[in-house]
């Protein structure tokens, strides 16, 4: 399948394509939380939870889930008393994740642009 | 506000930022394949919609919106008969756009292990 500029084998925008369906769990709402999260170090289900700002636990799940399907996570139970489960990125999710990053850091910084973007759309919108 | 790796100003962690709001337009199922595909170049509402597999008319016109009032896409009306509604990038969106299109390559570099790793997770399961 041909990238729509002609140079990988896999197409994200062909939506029966595979590497679409990555695409969805990792630039998810959630995905890019929880792996940017796991960029600093493994964490548990419940210290993922309170990092990850307003993720439900049921979502929080699916979205841990796919990613580990997809080899990106790397989901460990430890059997300790009581028991817990941690999470960590695996080698293949390390420069996924590190892509989700810098991501980030270009939000960060395209942060002032942006909230001056938004003031004067909301102004044009309200002038009618 | 300050980042869960305290680099930064704004924390998309935060579900009240504004950061994160912009993250939720940007790194969504069709934010990264609007962003993406105008990194060729102008759109009409249309090619991007053929472009953009699967995109509904509705949940394009959303994305589109969202991105339009974060100053990331150019909306421009043009004045010909019939006429029609041009989409680009703006100065701020192209280096937004760019970080997008290196995780495509990055997802398209790992899928053969993707694949791998989802077979092996599904033998798993079914083994029980």
């Amino acid at each position: 399948m041909l990238n729509v500029s002609g140079d990988t084998e896999f197409d994200v925008f062909d939506r029966n394509c595979p590497g679409r369906a990555v695409m969805e769990h990792v630039a998810s709402r959630w995905g890019v939380l929880v792996l940017g999260a796991l960029l600093d170090g493994t964490q548990r289900f419940g210290e993922l939870r309170r990092t990850v700002g307003g993720v439900s636990e049921k979502m929080l799940a699916q979205t841990l889930q796919a990613l580990e399907r997809d080899g990106l996570v790397h989901r460990e139970v430890r059997p300790v008393i009581p028991p817990h489960v941690d999470y960590s990125l695996t080698d293949l999710g390390v420069p996924m994740a590190e892509h989700i990053r810098a991501l980030y850091r270009q939000i960060d910084r395209s942060m002032p642009e942006v909230l001056v973007a938004q003031g004067a759309y909301d102004e044009r919108k309200a002038a009618g």
